[in-house]
């Protein structure tokens, strides 16, 4: 990252060699980007950030979905991350519908009152990979399938399938094709690399209309001078995630796992969230009833352990407690829930001092 | 900017004291940043660069309006960067109307032609303070305090005044109040910030509708975790470019002047566009009646002078040619226009070698 700071600053839409130089590294790394997630070059739209990524599916999607139909209606479930909620949000304000789809106990979706949801006018499902608050991994390639099926059965370009995917590649796999999906979402500081930083990447086909207007940056997708350093370090992240991620995954998995025995053994009252078969191996969301969250992520804190309640990315300071604990029929765990969450950096011995902490604490 | 990456990655929305001392250092950023404005904290919003920040204040002050108009009116000046042409162009397609304020041959707005473009359904007024491919200043204290007396008269929190201030921290005030303005952008990378950095700042009680949603961050105007990295290296650069201000723009206007004088002088056919009364001391754009302009930067190039054509963040590659020039009532010359612009690096000996080279090129 440091050269494009420092030397190789040139704005890579200027037409001398300094310029052309710099445009050259970021179609580099974008070529890389999208080799990594199986699609043409022309198909990566970088952003800066998952956020802005999100909005330009959701709302991009929805804008030239207007074309189509009057009143465009859009399903997402009901765990999804704020932006995916906000966004959706924002589609009804702007004259468009919202069914949101529930999951079961586990935070899986229910496949048969998905479909239930769809519509005639349904332009676009926007469904998380995986859940970032409880690890539960969703059947995507399964709702793209099908998603796929009804648009050969309408003869239509409509249904689409978003994903973000955000929380995921260190750990499965997040090619375009085997999820099934038209549009995938990547953030950069979720994979260790820097923040601002994310892309857009689109089936082959797909037509979004821009969210951000400007220079013809992005093939008119998302205007705005490129950042080369963001950009290298993103795509150093991703290629490093997609390196170690066969390893990454049983090893924090086997961790996770001790972890999770650890706990339950001596807190026989606390609740493991999430999915005990498909899930992301380096989150655990514990419910500990009767005892609210936020006390106990200070108490965990002073003795050295960080953890969240809830999403730090919470659209709405106003209620407390998860949405997300709150879809899974647990009302009244929405604020007792903490969430570990560990990777690269953390090593057995951490997770097992991590667990002896916890585990204390609670007995004091 | 590097102890943010390295060392305080800390989410700043995470409530545990590691994500709380780095709001804490962006919340002091962002005070330093307001006080140069001369706004409350709470009036500053970080973007992700000027582009985001314009499309923010053109489209987030369009959807608002719609509480109060059918049909919102925008006015911009036709010598607008594409940022503000493309989001008033998106105004236009979401039912808004769009007006261009015309410019004399100097690129200084008509205030008599402005005021007859005024309806009662004005929602926003987007002129820049300087145009960045020309140099020429705009009287933005004059039109504020006539949309200020119209707000007054009429009784009504509209129309409001924006300007793209972004290529003009190192050499003019910006302060909100000075220029009357309602909405003023700021983009990091014209001041030797970082890219994919800058501020819209809003006047007390205005009030925008996101364009990017999600979490809560920037009290709701602008969804997206915040990149303190990014944030620093901006504050830093406004704060160096407000410091050296008045010695910057007496030492640059004197090499202007000097250039122009040279190259006059030896080559009497060439044009130089812009005012000569009131412009920015660190760019100069000349005309070559006859000449493509793109085959003389390649010559320029080769011998190590870099200048640009036009806007290297050109909305429509379709169309040849500066829009800015053809505005001037110089269609004949948007073909065949250079900018040539220097800044805090550049010495003496280095503009007076660009214009020898420059005579000479064109002699051969």
């Amino acid at each position: 990252m440091g050269k494009y700071w420092s030397e190789d600053f040139y704005n890579s839409s200027a037409i001398y060699q300094e310029g052309l130089k710099v445009k050259k590294d970021v179609e580099d790394f974008r070529s890389r980007v999208a080799k990594i997630i199986g699609v043409g070059s022309k198909e990566i739209v970088f952003t800066a950030g998952g956020t802005e990524s999100i909005n330009l599916a959701i709302l991009g999607a929805f804008e030239e979905s207007l074309k189509t139909f009057k009143k465009p209606h859009i399903i997402v479930s009901a765990i999804e991350h704020p932006a995916v909620v906000a966004a959706a949000e924002e589609v009804v304000r702007r004259g468009g519908e919202l069914s949101g789809a529930p999951v079961n106990e586990e935070g899986v979706i229910s496949l048969p009152a998905f479909k239930k949801l769809l519509k005639k006018s349904t332009f676009l499902i926007s469904i998380g990979l995986a859940n970032s608050e409880i690890g539960t991994i969703q059947p995507i390639a399964k709702i793209g399938r099908l998603v796929k099926e009804l648009r050969k059965e309408r003869e239509s370009s409509y249904p689409l399938l978003h994903t973000d995917a955000s929380p995921c590649p260190s750990y499965l796999d997040i090619k375009l094709e085997t999820l099934n999906s038209d549009l995938l979402t990547v953030d950069s500081s979720k994979i260790y690399g820097p923040k601002s930083a994310g892309i857009l990447a689109l089936r082959k086909g797909v037509k979004i209309h821009p969210i951000i207007f400007g220079g013809g940056q992005e093939k008119g997708r998302r205007a705005g001078t490129l950042n080369p350093a963001l950009i290298a370090g993103f795509t150093s992240a991703l290629e490093a995630a997609i390196r170690d991620k066969e390893s990454e995954a049983k090893r924090l998995e086997i961790l996770r796992q001790r972890f999770i025995n650890h706990c339950v053994k001596r807190l026989p009252s606390i609740i493991v969230n999430g999915s005990s078969e498909s899930h992301l191996p380096n989150i655990i969301s514990i419910s500990v009833p009767g005892i609210l969250g936020e006390f106990l992520l200070l108490r965990l804190e002073k003795r050295g352990v960080l953890v969240s309640v809830g999403s730090a990315c919470s659209v709405d300071a106003q209620e407390s407690g998860s949405p997300v604990i709150k879809a899974l029929g647990k009302d009244d765990l929405k604020e007792s829930t903490l969430r570990f969450s560990f990777g690269r950096f953390t090593t057995e011995d951490e997770l097992r001092r991590a667990a002896e902490i916890f585990v204390s604490t609670l007995n004091l």
